[in-house]
C-alpha cells in the first residue's frame, strides 16, 4: 500500500462544521419535531439578487448557443469580472491595482486553504486564536506544525489569542513568524481592524520580512466608511500582504461559489540561494496547473453584483443581516449576556457566563432552545467561553431564537 | 521576505497550453487578418445540451427565491448528482460503489493536481511520457522530483514511454512505483486501455502495494462497448485504483466546470508507523477542508446530461466530434500522415514526419497553415515527433483545417 501524508494523522477529529452538523443531525434524528434555527455555520439565507439571477440566466442562455458559448476561461477569471473588482473594490477606495494581480476563484475557502503551497514547508506561521480552522489544518496538512497538544494547539504555529484584554486585536508577535493569517472583519470574534490596527502589523511585516494573509470576506459588512475596506489602503501592504475576498457573504454567493485573491506584483519572496521571486508568478503558477477556472455562468453573476441595480440589492441584503446583529445584541444583552462584534460583521461573539465550556452551552442552546450555534473552542483554546452566532437568517427566525435563549437565560 | 517553495522554481517554463496562447497571440498580432483554426487545447465547441441548459436556468431560478435557495451544499456533492453517477456511470456497467466514495469537484484538473497531497511527499511516481502535464507538475511542486534535465525528465519521477512499438500503452515498471497515473482514453495520444491491459496494471498494483490514479476523462468518447470504462471493471481495482471523471468533454463543461472523484473504501495506505489508513477518509478530508462543494447551479446541470434527454442530446455532441475525428484521421492519413488515436477519444496523435520536431511542426502548421495544435514535445520528451490534433471544432472548421493541411503537405 502506497504511504500516505502523515501529517494528515496530526489533525484533530472532525472538521468543526461537520462536527456541528453530526451532533445536529444525531438531535434531530431523536426530536424530529424540534423546530431548529441554525445560527451556526454561517451561512447566507436570503435569494440571490434579481441582477445577478438576471445575469446567471443570461449567461446559460448564452451557454446553450453555438455562437457564444464559452469553453474553457482565462484561469484568473473574465476581465469583464476582474474590471469590476478594479473599480469598484479598490479604485474607489484610492488603491490601484493591475489586472494580473486579481486571481478569480471558486472560493476563499480553497484560496486560504491552497495559498500556503507557494511558501516553503519551513515558514513559521503566525494565527489569531480564536481561528477560521482553515488556516490552520491546511498547515498542518502541509507539514508546517507539530502534533496538537491536549489544548488543541499545534506544536510549532505560533498563536496570538484575541481577548477581551486586548480587544480581540492581538499585537503582532515577538517570536519570529514568516506568515501570519489576519481576518478584518474577524471571523469568529465579529470584531474589525482600524487603521492603525493594520498599520502597526504593516509595519512588523516589512520589517521582519513577513507576509500577511488578509482575509477580507467580510468587507461588506462594515458599516464604518472611515474604517479600511483593504490591507491595501495602508501605504506599502502591496510589498507584505496578500489580500482575500469572496462574494459568499457579500452577495449570497455560498452555494454559487466565487471569491477572489489578490497577489500584488511587488511582494517578493526569497528563494534557498537568496534571490527574491515574486509571489505573483508562482500563485499564478499554482492557479494555472492546478485550476481551470471559476465557471462562466458564476463569474457573470458576480459581475452582475457590482451594477447599479445588483450593488443596490446586494447592500439590501446585507442591510437585513445587520438589523438582524442588531436585534440579536440588543436581545442577549438585555439577557445579561457580554457580546461582542456584529456591528461591521455578521458575527456576534458572546460570552457563555455560568463557568459553561462553548461546547456545553452549544449542547444546552442546541437541547433546550433548538438553536444553533458555534462552539468558540472549535476556533482555537482561546475561544473557550465563547460562542458565535451568526446572523444570517430570516427575520422571524432572529427574533423567535432570541425569545427561546430570553426565555432560557432569563 | 518569506521564503518560498522553492520546489516551484524547478518548473520548466510556462504550462504547455499558456505557452501556446503566447504564440498563438503573438501571431495573431502580426497577421490580423490570418483565420486562425485551433484544434490544440482540446476545448470543447458545441453548445450545452437544452437539458442541461433548462436545468441550470431552473437552479437559478431557485436560488432567486428564499424558500428554494441554496447556500452551502455537501462538500462532497449533492446526492440528486451523486445518485445519477452511481447508477448511469457505474450499475449500469455491473459496478458498486457506495455514495460517500464519490467526490463531486469544479474540476478534473483541481482534483488530478490535488490527490497527490494525501500520500507520502516520499512517494515515488511513475508517469507515462507523453503526459498530461498536471499529473508531473503537481508533484514537482510538491516536492517528490529532482531538477529538470534537459530532455524535460525530472529526476526521481520514473518515466514510461508510450511509443509506436508498445502501442502506445506502456507496460508496469520494473523499478519501485508507488503511484501510477493512467489515463484512458489517453490524452494525449488518443489510445485506449482493453480490460487485459488494465488487468495487468491491476495485478501490478496489488502485488507491488502501488496506488493506480486512473483519469477517464474522455470515458465517453469509448465507442466498443466491450472497452473497460472505468477501471471498477477489473476485478480487484477498488482495493488499488483512485479513478477520476470529468463533464468537461462529456458534457460539454469547459466553462461550466464540474467533475467527480472516486476514492473507494477499501483503498489503504499506510502511515509512517505501518498502520493501514483509508484514503477514503483522507481525501474526505482534504476535501471538506480545503474546497467547499461544486456550485448548486452546477451540480444540477450535470445531473440533467444523465436524464433521457440529456443523455440523447449529450450522446449525439460526442458522435459530432468523433465524426469530426474521422474526417481528420482520413484527411491527413491521405496526405501520407501516420495517425494513431481518434477512435475512441477526440484526439489524433500524428507523427510530425520529415524530421521535424513537434515545435517546429507547431510553428509550420499556425504560420501556413494557420491551424493551431499541440506539440507532443510539450506531453513529454517522448512525444517529439508527434503532435495532438483535437476533434473539438465545428465540421466546417475540420473540413477546412483538413484542406489547408492537405494542401501544405501535399
Amino acid at each position: 500500500m502506497p504511504r500516505i501524508n502523515d501529517h494528515y494523522q496530526k489533525l484533530q477529529a472532525g472538521y468543526l462544521f461537520p462536527e456541528i452538523g453530526r451532533r445536529v443531525r444525531a438531535f434531530a434524528a431523536e426530536n424530529p419535531d424540534a423546530p431548529i434555527i441554525k445560527l451556526g455555520i454561517g451561512d447566507v439565507t436570503e435569494p440571490l439578487a434579481p441582477a445577478v439571477v438576471e445575469a446567471m440566466k443570461a449567461a446559460v442562455e448564452e451557454m446553450g448557443v453555438r455562437s457564444s458559448f464559452k469553453g474553457y476561461g482565462p484561469e484568473r477569471g473574465y476581465d469583464f469580472l476582474i474590471d469590476a473588482i478594479l473599480a469598484n473594490d479598490y479604485a474607489a477606495r484610492g488603491v490601484t491595482l493591475a489586472s494580473d494581480e486579481v486571481f478569480v476563484s471558486d472560493g476563499s475557502k480553497c484560496d486560504s486553504g491552497n495559498i500556503q503551497e507557494i511558501l516553503s514547508a519551513d515558514s513559521v506561521v503566525a494565527v489569531t486564536d480564536p481561528v477560521y480552522p482553515v488556516y490552520v489544518d491546511s498547515n498542518v496538512m502541509a507539514g508546517r506544525t507539530g502534533a496538537c497538544d491536549d489544548s488543541g494547539r499545534y506544536a510549532g504555529l505560533v498563536y496570538l489569542p484575541s481577548t477581551e484584554e486586548n480587544g480581540f486585536m492581538p499585537a503582532p508577535p515577538r517570536e519570529r513568524a514568516d506568515i501570519v493569517y489576519l481576518c478584518s472583519p474577524n471571523n469568529p470574534t465579529g470584531m474589525v481592524a482600524s487603521r492603525d490596527y493594520l498599520a502597526n502589523w504593516v509595519s512588523w511585516a516589512r520589517d521582519t520580512d513577513a507576509l500577511i494573509i488578509f482575509d477580507a470576506a467580510y468587507e461588506a459588512f462594515i458599516s464604518d466608511d472611515a474604517l479600511p475596506r483593504s490591507i491595501y489602503e495602508i501605504d506599502g501592504a502591496t510589498e507584505c500582504a496578500i489580500e482575500m475576498r469572496s462574494f459568499s457573504k457579500r452577495a449570497g454567493f455560498t452555494g454559487v461559489r466565487c471569491a477572489f485573491t489578490v497577489v500584488p506584483k511587488p511582494l517578493m519572496g526569497t528563494n534557498g540561494a537568496g534571490h527574491k521571486v515574486a509571489l505573483n508568478g508562482l500563485w499564478n503558477r499554482r492557479h494555472s496547473t492546478k485550476f481551470n477556472g471559476a465557471s462562466y455562468i458564476v463569474q457573470r453573476g458576480a459581475a452582475a453584483a457590482y451594477s447599479p441595480a445588483g450593488l443596490e440589492q446586494t447592500r439590501a441584503q446585507i442591510a437585513f443581516y445587520m438589523e438582524n446583529a442588531r436585534l440579536l445584541r440588543d436581545g442577549l444583552s438585555a439577557t445579561g449576556f457580554t457580546l461582542y462584534g456584529g456591528e461591521h460583521a455578521p458575527y456576534i461573539w458572546m460570552k457563555t457566563g455560568d463557568g459553561l465550556s462553548s461546547w456545553d452551552f452549544f449542547n444546552k442552546l442546541l437541547t433546550e432552545c433548538h438553536v444553533v450555534g458555534t462552539p468558540g473552542a472549535g476556533f482555537g483554546p482561546a475561544g473557550e467561553g465563547f460562542f458565535r452566532l451568526s446572523a444570517f437568517n430570516s427575520r422571524d427566525n432572529v427574533n423567535e431564537a432570541i425569545a427561546r435563549i430570553q426565555k432560557t437565560f432569563r
